[in-house]
């Protein structure tokens, strides 16, 4: 406990923070029975900082193997601990494939998942002859050459307000199948093609089922056109592949400006 | 068998290839007892495609824990595959963190070894409060703020030809401390700083003992003077600390044009 910790009270402090991970040896971020999970270490971490049973809220729940650069996080407690001592704290509890990169007092109508305002993902796609042994667990290795124009322009009709039902996966849970896409961005260098893609929110599978049928496209396997007449027809069977999830990272999540969160 | 493949003859055919490893499973290339190398899991890949065993040769010795995307290997059999028979079949019987990335035929006055007159190397750091969980097996993670400016200027010292026992590892085998330091390249991006250094060869653990001395000197314990003081010691009692061998890649290895070998 350093100069700025208090002794604990009958109050609830929140807290927020950023969250970094590699999601390769967990069965995604959400807590269940009998398999890893992000939130399970981290309810775990922060729980024995706290000196208390402390469950966290996750701005995205990544699926098994997908990544976070910057998962936002909140917590309570009632240990009115300084962020440093947090971060250190937690840090230090924590394995070394998850780690904090900073802790922040927030307002208790601060919440991660549901004042979040948008969400960015990453999907990195490794376009060469044969496998990497370095980018094996970061990289969707696709071996046929892939045409990006293609999977570019398929892209460009993603953007906007649109029932996103055709890359919705079957367990799905949301109530609408309506989203904001804000941006998506496809840039190749070299073998490396590398997705961007903003929005409100995301649907499940969607970011993973949206790469799947840009790669359908950018094989050449289908016109650019059909990103389009699969938005319309709104029924996931008529999509592509689902992209693994071994390429996908969350890298950011937004915020009202009024809470304050720090940009990652 | 492919097309392109002949008989086993009595004869010797020599081929080179490209590596690329994650090398934080393993105990360096060099094949030992009761340890796992990547020159022991090479060669069983070879030999299980040549039916026959075989040997290779890497033009590295890199350590534990220490990474190649650009290692060159050659290896002779009497088994006359096309290289793409070679590469899809050592490729299916290597493990996932260890790739072929190209296979050629050489004449059999090539050597992985002798025959180099370069080697580059790249090393990073993550230079940030926070340890990463992403990057935590491909950097080294330093929190005090360095600066770079100070490393790049005491770097120059390096470019030439010097004796540099003072970071040559006590177990070094090499008959001269003599090396030609042709590049030592420092570049920051935002909490990345990434070392690339080319030299005709290195002493064993030379790149990670100036590396973990450069950074004493970015860490401001030390002026930048001090690696020509080292130099001129010629003493490896004197020098920095030795950097972590996770940060460490083999990125190339340099041939005299007539071997015709593929440039990485």
């Amino acid at each position: 406990m350093d100069n700025n910790d208090k002794p604990n009270g009958p109050e609830l402090y929140r807290f927020a923070l950023g969250l970094e991970y590699d999601g390769s040896a967990y069965n995604g971020w959400q807590i269940q029975d009998n398999a890893p999970s992000i939130q399970a270490s981290l309810n775990s971490a922060i729980s024995k900082v706290a000196d208390d049973a402390v469950s966290c809220v996750g701005a995205g729940r990544t699926d098994t193997g997908v990544h976070a650069s910057g998962q936002i996080v909140h917590f309570d407690s009632h240990a009115r601990r300084a962020p440093r001592s947090w971060l250190l704290g937690i840090n230090s509890n924590l394995p070394d494939d998850i780690s904090v990169i900073w802790v922040q007092s927030v307002g208790p109508d601060f919440h991660a998942r549901y004042s979040a305002t948008g969400r960015t993902y990453r999907y990195v796609i490794l376009n060469r002859p044969v496998r990497s042994a370095l980018a094996r667990l970061r990289a969707w290795w696709i071996h046929q050459p892939l045409d990006e124009e293609g999977m570019f322009v398929a892209a460009k009709s993603l953007i906007g307000t649109h029932d996103f039902s055709s890359f919705r996966a079957a367990g799905c849970q949301s109530k609408t199948p309506v989203r904001e896409m804000r941006r998506f961005d496809i840039r190749r260098t070299r073998e490396w093609i590398v997705i961007e893609c903003e929005a409100n929110a995301f649907l499940h599978h969607m970011v993973r089922n949206i790469v799947g049928t840009l790669v359908t496209i950018g094989r050449g396997d289908a016109a650019p056109g059909w990103i389009e007449t699969l938005l319309r027809a709104r029924d996931r069977t008529a999509a592509g592949i689902t992209a693994p999830s071994m390429g996908l990272t969350l890298t950011r999540v937004e915020y009202p400006p009024e809470f304050g969160i720090r940009v990652t």
